[in-house]
Parts: structure tokens; sequence; C-alpha cells
């Protein structure tokens, strides 16, 4: 496969199997079998709408890496991979969400045809697509070989963005940037929340000049009023009405890479208890990104946060973050380091996060966040430029 | 929590819980973990995209369902589950993506307090938000209870659909015949795909009258040329080119609920053996929605495509549908039945498919597909009204 397909260069494609080459050394592993579609992609450059069935990275210490999917999904494979086709390859369709074969039958197979019969193999425990059954199958297909937990091993090894992955995340965030414009302008009483829905995603996906925008790894979470004392809800066909807040999280995605950013609009003019949430969460984002610095821990940034809020009477427990980057759904978080009072991850340049520290309170929401980069010297960079407040329309 | 925020009648609700139990009872469970989006939404309402992160249904024999999940998502429970509020229950935040702790300690937990210590529990082992890791703990925890594979006993339940979920399907039906027109009418040369997909996305999301769009389980597929030879690669940035072929791959989607459909659009002028494929194609279909009756097999709707297929010299093998109906990234099909010839689950009136039976060749891609109601004498009925031809944009 030409490599021009992929999206980065091969000497970035180098840098990351060497990395995760040491992580496995470390666990000592011979193999790894990729399920993340996140850590798919970020080691093959695989970009497919098909990890709804089982599909993988066969990673060993040596030669190139091999994709493994569904026959049909090969020559996606082979469009977008950097690989030779010949390692590429495909299952049949008879294996598909089928109750008689299983497709973890034909990676045994070509494990063991790959000389890891007895191997040290690695896999994704904690992961979306991975199943309880496919390990169940996988561990009785190889009972010669010893399966450990890999979960996050790859993931781990994204923390820290190269160069090439900074200007992705850049690109992301003009489109965010965007996108967030576009939903504050047209937030309105009487619009229809899938009317304004549409028009976020519109502007999401037609991008930023040549910069085309892909599909955000979450769909737009936009709820008002009580319902945005809820955190995950999408959206329906009621009007926004005048007297309430609506929260909008909200990501640009470039060639699968996120620069997650919310902000809050309220229609009409806001409770003092409100605006005094508002003006505390702004300190405390200020109170985190100098906290969000080289040598500091995740910890401190949310500790400085929560500093700020407690000095204003307001209790905000829970994770206030997480690294980001490239994603597939659900999640467009990397699931490792957490910006959270209990994660001690040390901060290094080149790490991304989105810095998350929302308020979901007992009859409204207030979500203001930033997508952050740790950086040599100094505290972190917020990669959005759109102004930090809750946006009233009077 | 009052039912006007679920999307059906407590009648259904009611019945869709009393089939499922049914269906414990003759696997001989006392409890079911529901872990499918689907399921859950199916069985209690919920909806919100907190699924990347552990939750699930406890379903008993007796008594409501309890919505399980983190303790943010409980608010969202809240307001879209129908059970009482007592009956939707959160985990902490500690719990979640942590290496210390994990969710299912909690759920373990609770189904204790429930008296599920000793008893013949089902999981769904074959679902992407079931991990091995999830598994692992749930059974270190409860050893004194049995945990059983019961993946797709709930979406077995789902097949034969009520009316007020065909209602459902006949409206997604109407948005998904505005997404395709959109598609049909916008493609030309020059034209970048990613432009393309975010009108067909806004024309979907803003729905048809009061009919609002809700996100499709997957996203539009869209490729042209050499990359329509596979099955699912999303958009780029490319300007469309003629002398190419483009598939589309669409639904629309009212309130969760799909009615997959795809057309071809070729810019320019198709092949002799494009034409001669798609009137091969085209036969096929027709031979498969008069096979497409109740007391017919899944088998013979592929048997009749395949057979029209091989007297036009073209060799079509692997599955060519799937039931669909309430569905949640990332995909829209039931797992359950399937169209192939390897699959003898008898037709009955209600039941949904997608008739999916694509060609992907060496050189390009032929999508032409119906969503199918069974009906109750006579032919399948094809639920969307678009000419089904290859669209030629000359």
């Amino acid at each position: 496969m030409p490599i021009e397909h992929a999206p980065f260069s091969q000497t970035e494609y180098d840098r990351r199997i060497a990395l995760t080459r040491t992580a496995m050394q470390k666990a000592g592993l011979d193999v790894l079998f990729v399920t993340d579609p996140s850590n798919q992609a970020w080691l093959t450059g695989y970009d497919g709408w098909s990890f709804y069935v089982h599909q993988g990275v066969i990673l060993g210490l040596e030669g190139e890496p091999v994709w493994w999917g569904r026959m049909m999904d090969k020559f996606g494979g082979q469009r977008t991979c950097w690989m030779a086709d010949d390692n590429v390859i495909g299952y049949g369709d008879h294996f598909v969400q089928s109750t008689t074969y299983h497709p973890m039958q034909d990676l045994a197979e070509q494990l063991r045809a790959r000389g890891f019969e007895r191997a040290r193999i690695g896999v994704e425990m904690e992961n979306y697509y991975y199943s309880a059954k496919a390990h169940q199958v996988l561990s009785s297909e190889l009972k010669d070989a010893t399966i450990h937990d890999a979960t996050a091993v790859v993931n781990w090894q994204r923390l820290i963005k190269s160069d090439e992955e900074i200007g992705f995340i850049r690109k992301a965030a003009r489109i965010s940037e965007k996108v967030i414009e576009t939903a504050l302008e047209k937030a309105a009483p009487g619009v229809r929340k899938n009317d304004l829905v549409a028009d976020i995603m519109h502007a999401g996906i037609t991008g930023v000049g040549d910069d085309w925008g892909d599909y955000p790894a979450i769909v737009p979470l936009t709820p008002s009023g009580l319902d945005a004392t809820a955190a995950h809800l999408t959206w329906d066909g009621r009007p926004m009405q005048a007297g309430e807040a609506t929260f909008f999280e909200l990501s640009g995605c470039y060639r699968r890479y996120h620069a997650p950013l919310c902000r809050t609009v309220f229609l009409g003019k806001p409770s003092d208890d409100m605006r005094r949430a508002e003006a505390a969460q702004i300190e405390g984002i200020a109170a985190g990104l100098e906290a969000a610095r080289a040598g500091n821990r995740t910890c401190d940034i949310a500790n400085a946060f929560m500093d700020v809020l407690a000095k204003h009477g307001i209790s905000r427990q829970g994770r206030m973050g997480y690294p980001i980057g490239l994603s597939y759904p659900p999640d467009w978080g990397e699931r490792t380091a957490s910006i959270r009072t209990e994660d001690e991850t040390v901060l290094q340049p080149g790490m991304v996060f989105h810095f998350m520290p929302a308020l979901w309170m007992d009859s409204w929401g207030l979500e203001t966040t930033e997508t952050i980069l740790i950086t040599e010297t100094g505290a972190a960079e917020a990669l959005c430029n759109i102004e930090r407040k809750l946006v009233v329309k009077d």
C-alpha cells in the first residue's frame, strides 16, 4: 500500500511501532493483539467503519504489523494501511455474527501460522471491541499460549503527541471553533434542537478551508434546562426556550483527531447562582491551566480547580478531564490518565488533554472546557480561541 | 419517571418485559444483566450517549427492571426511563476508567443486595459493551452464582416488531428517502465528498416535518471508484470525479429506529459490465422480495437473489441482510438472524430486515438495497419509495 493513503509519514509510524515494542518487551509480551480501533489506526493507518465486527492488529516484536479483519474489509485495509498488501488479511463471511463459528477461531489460526502458538500474547481485556466471548474462544483455541491483559499498553504510548499529531489537533481545533461559534450564533428561543444540531454537524463536516471535517467520536451533546443536569443526553425536536441554559459539548475532527470544546448559552437572564458558578468556573479553569505545566501532575490540575471552587463555596468531585487525540466512537478520550485527585501522572510537553471541569447542578448544567497542550515551559496552551464565559442571549 | 418521556406506551414496555421473561425462564435464568445499549433502550427507554462507560439493565423475573450506570448518568436515566426513580441507580466516579476499581464490583454489590448472590445470571458475552475484563471481575465477585451466556436473548425478542415500532420505522423511512434524495441530487463532479456528507447529515437530522432526525448508528458511507470496492470506508475531502460510481449507504433515524437504504450514482457513462450487474441486481432484489414472505425462511431470500445473479453469470456469496430497528453505534443490525444460505429463520409478519445484496467487484461497488417488512400475506413491503436503479448523471 502506498504511504500516500495513510495520514502520517513512515517515520511517524516507525516511531509508534518502536515505542509499542519497547512497552511490549517491558511487559514480557511476544505479540500483541490490538482491538481498540484508535490503536489500530495509530499503528497502521487503518480507517473504516468496520469495528462492529471483530478485527485487530497483530504486532510481533519484528516485521510489519498485520491488520486482520473481515474479508470484505481487507480491501479497505489495503487502501488505508501503510503495510504491504500481504500484511492485510481477511476472514470468511461465515464467521460474522454466527452462533456456529467465531472470528477468534480464524485469529488463532493466523497466530499459530505466525509461530505464536506458545507465545505470551497480550490482549486488550478492557476494550469495547474485545468481547468476553472473544476472549473465551481465543483462550480455548490457544491452550499452549499464555494470554495476558495488555489493556492500554498501546494507549499509554499515545499520551505524548508528535509534532505531526499536534498539527492535526490544531486543525481539529479550528473546526471546533467553527462548530461552537455556529451553535452559539444559532441558539435562540423557538429553534428546534435538532435543527440546531443539523447546523452544528454541517459546520463540522464541511470543515475549515482545505481541512475537511471527519466524524467526531461522540455526537453533539446539547441538553437544555433540566436535561442539562444529566451529562450525556442527546437532542430531540423540542424548541429551545427562554430562561434555560443549554450546554454544547462538541468537537471538530480532522482525520480522526479531536479538540473537544464546550460552552454554555443562556437564553434570557441567568440567575445570580449561575453567574456565581460561572465566575468560579472561569477562575478555576485559569488556575487549572497555570497548574498544567510540565513536571506537575494531573492531580495538580484537578486540585487547583477544586480549590478555587471550594473558595466560592462549590463542591465539585469526580473526574475533570482526560487525554485526547485519535479516536473512534464511542469515546474521544484515550482512557489512560485522568485529571482527578487520585491520578498522579506527571505532565510532559506534547500531552494534550480535554480539561473538562463541567458543573452539573440540581436544576441546570454549566460546561466550559478547553483542549489544552502541555508545553515546554509555563502554563498549558488552550488550543481553541473562544472567549471563556457563559454566553448570554437576552 | 413520567412515561411521557419514554417514546412508547407502558403496554409496549410491558409486552417487551413479558417476552424477555419468558425467554429467561426457558433459558433457566433468574436474572439478566443487559449490556447492549439497544436492548437497554428497548426494555427501559434509556437513551443517552453514555455507553462508553459500563452500564446496563438488571432484569429479574418480577418487579421493574433496574437501570444501572455511572452516577452522573443516573439523572439522564431518570429523565428517559419509564421506571420509578428508585430503580435508576448510579456508581461513583472513582470506578470510571480506573486501574484500581472496576464498575463490575459495584454491579456485583447491587446484584447481591437484590438477592442474586446465588442466582443463575445471564450476561451478554458477545457484545461490544461487555468486555472480557468486565466478565472476569463480575465472575470473581460472584463466586456463588452461576453466570451463563445470554447473548442475543433480548435481541431475539426484538425480531417481530409491534405496530408502534413499525410506525417509528416508517417515520425513519421517510427520513431515509429525504437523505438519499439529497445525496443523489447533490452528487456531481467537483463536489467535495465531505461537503456532500455535510448536506446528507443536515437532511437527516432536520428530519421530515415534526419527525425530527436522530443520529444513525452508522455514519454515512459514501465511497467512490476503487474505494467502493471496500465495504466500509468513510469520506474524505477529495472532489467527486466523472467516470466513477459512488455508493451511498445511509439511514434516516427516528428516535433510534432505522430504515437503511442504499443507492449508487454514476457520474458519466457506466460500463456495460456495470449496466449488466445493475440489471441482475434489480431483478434479484425483486425475486428476493417475492421470496420474503411469511412462512418462508431467511435463506429463501438469499437463494432467490443468488439464483438470479448466477443466471446472469455473477457469483455473490456471503451475508445479504439482517434485521433492523432500534439501534446504537456501532451497528444498526440486530445481530440475530441473517439473510444468508445457512440461516433458516422462519419469516413472520412484523419482521423488518435490511435486504442488502450489495455487489463489491474488482474495480467498483454497486449498492442497491431496501428495508423490507414481512407482511401477513404476499411479498415483503419495501418501506422506502425510491426508484431501484443505478442513478446515472451524465
